[in-house]
């Protein structure tokens, strides 16, 4: 099958004089979950994982994925001819400098490399064309495989726009619109394109349901100083929706009709972010505006500072999630694990048990990502999923790390807890020195206070210095930021090593989630959420500056029976009892007596005795 | 005397057609200390502070100058027609916005601005240039001071080129070109520009004294693969130095031949560094080749990483300045501020007395920079220096800063310790308390690990987190790199709040200098040199990668009375305790009796009772 669509794919680029044909991994909005419409990397190599690149060439097919796919990959790809390139192999080289020394020496004079342009940010594409330009290549726009996938390609996805009520969203929608209109106006700009998905959900107060764990709608939004239009198909507009979108004024076209309307637009200066719009949408512009590249966009820069009605929503939204992880901890530790238990557990049968708890919570719609439960060896595996095919009993004792979130209409949620499953007496030592200096650090981010201004780069080292001290280290990054009922990785501000350039702002919402990884052995992280606030006891020796710091908002306890106590400070001692306090208080009433007693004990204050 | 150098630049500046003259205070090599030679800022405005650009059009002149330097400018400007203008504060336009509305909303078409292109960095003019560019302003390169300031101009200062023997610098010249010579071929350039005058004489191993606290020698060099040639002036070279250069195969031509050699050059691709190579030289570059900017030079980054010999080098300038600084003490507690003193000694006095004790040191040929010695409300000015006319009394108890090096032939020293005088039970707690917090990340940031790779911007944090923990904060940098018998301040690595693409490497040595600022009452700065060194002993949890700490290169007690213990970990004192017993095993054996014995009290363990 694979070879059939590659020998028709090659075909229609010698039809076109093409020496490559670039397949990325993407869809039109720069989507972290993706619509099957947009798999066309797969459907051209085989390969189902979430993330890679495919190179077609005349006599070659190859297929970009880093090290979490190899596995897969290799099985997925046997009998396609398409060549696995391992991408976090240090030797492997990028697809720009495989298409210039492979194509550049093979053919002469200028190679044309065919890209559907809606599949690459337009910053994504400049970057590329500059890099082949310079290996005397040329870049061509064009979409290759949507006619050869005709049969069986999934539609885009029809779900239902609906209104996200202000109740929830804290901001009218006329309210967000005049100060994007302003934001463009400092910029003199007179028309905005939008095409992140969260970013039109939080400008007009809308959601759908498209993709899995993002409540996203697939459409377009162009804002002009005295019109605001979505694009979207007609089918995803029943009459609420379209009632609503009339009441809030906002015209609709039909999703494709973008490409016309921009052709045509009657601007003198047009804002887009170039790191998310795809750069079929810049050809389009009408060539007679001006095109201001400004990312991140002020869209999104808004959406991530949180309103006191969304940070409350937030607050209930924890308290839901807090309320179903400890029932689910519950029944693990008395029912699913216990001597009489019936049968055996499985990572993917606590998963879905979690998943069954959350959703007993009210506004709950979905998980907001797929949950990572990795018993022993399985959770040193950072991005690890269960499959039916490879999953872990849970069987004897062991560490159990547990990474899951849910979206409820109040706000989204991601928590990560590891516990000892197992008689506590037995708690390694190494797990616990582990445990505990992935605590110190998650402790020291999350008291953290730093004056206003400060990047989230900046304050990286207080989660992992702990870790550092010793020899040890992670390779993810410390923070991501978090939509509201969206997406739960939002930017434009996080908490990483790589510089960024976007400081914190107040009403941001973070993960604070230092980890530990050991091949084989277990998988250590410690993550709630965070939201940046003002300062305001900050006593007479202050200097006078604005500073900021963290509340957290994530209301689950930690694992004490895996802390060393004897590497832990007063203070920390002090936050993790003050924590165990708050949470106990906030989450006991909801619960039942028994739950309520279970908590209390998982509560009870550490070392009181300092 | 200004006002008739302002009407003779006008006249020129009309025959030229030229609407505005930016003057700045720089010179031609990227200095840190000028020679007088160009002090054109000053010449045209009066103004003789270091820092500065004046901007002289048709019916204005204005100096831009920083904070630290409004008291100096607002007396020197008087009479002058020049308007100070506050850089430091917030509605304070830039230059090239000042010049966009000015020049461009009074001038009709294109307004021409100049300025000498040897004053400028490449990139700093590329960057006025596009900027003023967008305003409708034209930036030309022309030089309107030198034909108007030809007498009483101090002459470029003549001092002998003198060889830097490699029992010091650990590197023949003939290795490190060698290994210059490659990163040229990295980059396929066979030509390389060096301006900057330390580069240079770690290039060659040559050094000179040609302006206060740094031993450099005003030259240029340019490395080709087969030769490399010096341009230097020839009344700076004696036999010795003429006969070093032939036996190091290094040819020579006069100072300002340069520029025709550049014209000249048979390079195919010639390498610069656009940050510190002036735009006058990039313009005299023969345009048949390649320019390829690259920033920093591989110069500096080679000469950041001091080797082995140099390092050595340095913990014998470390033992020498601690020896100084230990007498300094001893002299100004026992005899100095003693009540049987014959009189009262000022900040000047002791920043002389303090020198004197440093020059006795064998080896010692300057210091490394002007020392700061700031009692009470004078220590919180960050650059301050006690001038004749402003000079302050040390009387009666308080708080003194003192940041201090030395330049000896076995490396360079950077040094600030903050000391009570007076009866230690009248330290106030606020006092104590400051001391305290910038001891803790002082001590943080030199204790810390990290893997290779990490930038300084990451570890800035540590040092920082215990004064913003309490609401304070300092604005300079945390640590600056540090040259080996040459700059006081070197780059490309530092350890600040700014980004800094450059990681710390093995053999850098940076700076740890927290500190607190309380107007009109004290200051309070700790600083050590540090040295990036690989960690040995990281033990079995390590997690396998190359890790890295800091081994401390300075030799001097902290004023342990200023310490609040309460608020030190146990960790902190036991590293106090460690620094103080180790400075005491090295320093003591080189003191007199009495002298050892002080230091010995200085040096006694705090808190052995934790």
């Amino acid at each position: 099958m694979i070879p059939n669509r590659l020998s028709a794919l090659r075909a229609l680029m010698k039809q076109h004089g093409v020496a490559a044909c670039i397949v990325p991994g993407t869809d039109p909005h720069a989507s972290e979950y993706m619509a099957e419409h947009w798999t066309e990397m797969s459907w051209i190599t085989g390969f189902l994982g979430e993330t890679g690149t495919a190179i077609i060439t005349l006599d070659q097919a190859l297929l970009w994925t880093d090290s979490r796919y190899y596995l897969q990959a290799e099985a997925e790809l046997q009998g396609t001819t398409v060549e696995l390139m391992r991408e976090s192999d240090i030797d492997c080289p990028t697809i720009a400098e495989w298409l210039c020394t492979t194509i550049g020496t093979r053919e002469s004079g200028i190679g044309k490399v065919a890209v559907n342009p809606e599949m690459y940010s337009v910053n994504a594409y400049r970057d590329l064309r500059a890099t082949l330009g310079e290996g005397g290549l040329e870049l061509i726009s064009i979409d290759l495989i949507s006619p050869l996938w005709t049969e069986g390609r999934p539609a885009i996805p029809t779900s239902l726009l609906y209104e996200y009520e202000e109740r929830y969203a804290g901001e009218s929608v006329s309210s967000k619109l005049t100060r994007v209109r302003q934001a463009m106006q400092e910029r003199r700009c007179d028309a905005l394109v939008v095409s992140a998905l969260d970013e039109i959900g939080w400008l007009l107060n809308i959601r759908g349901k498209d993709v899995d764990y993002t409540p996203c709608l697939i459409s377009y939004v162009v804002v002009e100083m005295e019109r605001c239009t979505i694009f979207v198909a007609p089918s995803k507009l029943n009459d609420a929706a379209r009632a609503y979108l009339q009441r809030i004024d906002i015209c609709t076209q039909d999703y494709d009709q973008v490409f016309d309307y921009l052709k045509d637009i009657n601007a003198s200066a047009i804002m887009y972010d170039g790191g998310k719009v795809n750069e079929a949408l810049y050809e389009a512009i009408n060539p007679a505006a001006n095109k201001v590249n400004v990312s991140p966009s002020p869209v999104l820069k808004m959406q991530s500072v949180k309103n006191e009605v969304e940070l409350q929503g937030e607050r209930i939204a924890m308290r839901k999630d807090a309320v179903a992880l400890t029932r689910f901890f519950y029944w693990l530790e008395t029912q699913a694990l216990s001597s009489n238990a019936s049968s055996p557990q499985t990572e993917i049968a606590l998963a879905a048990k979690l998943g069954e708890f959350r959703a007993m919570g009210e506004n709950y719609t979905d998980d907001s990502f797929c949950t990572i439960a990795g018993w022993k060896g399985n959770g040193a595996i950072v991005h690890y999923h269960a499959t039916p095919e490879e999953c872990a009993t849970i069987a004897g004792e062991g560490v159990l790390l547990l990474d899951s979130g849910g979206q409820y209409l109040d706000g989204t949620t991601d928590i990560t807890r590891t516990i000892w499953l197992g008689n506590p007496a037995n708690i390694p030592a190494a797990v616990k020195r582990d445990y505990t200096a992935v605590l110190k650090g998650h402790i020291a981010l999350a008291r953290a206070r730093f004056p206003k201004g400060t990047r989230g780069n900046q304050l990286d080292v207080l989660a992992r210095q702990f870790l550092w001290q010793e020899g040890m280290t992670y390779g993810h990054g410390t923070g991501h930021g978090v939509g509201h009922f969206m997406g739960c990785h939002e930017g434009p501000q996080n908490i990483r090593t790589d510089n960024n350039p976007n400081p914190l702002q107040v009403g941001n919402i973070c993960s604070d989630e230092p980890g530990i990884y050991r091949a084989n052995e277990y998988g250590i992280r410690t993550e709630n959420l965070i939201t940046v606030r003002e300062c305001s006891n900050l006593g007479a020796q202050a200097t006078g500056e604005t500073f900021l710091e963290f509340e957290t908002l994530t209301l689950c306890y930690y694992d004490t029976n895996m802390i060393d106590i004897s590497r832990m400070t007063k203070d920390e001692i002090d936050w993790i009892n003050a924590y165990h306090n708050w949470v106990y208080t906030e989450i006991a009433p909801l619960l039942s007596t028994e739950e309520a007693a279970f908590l209390q004990a998982k509560c009870q204050p550490i070392a009181t005795q300092y």
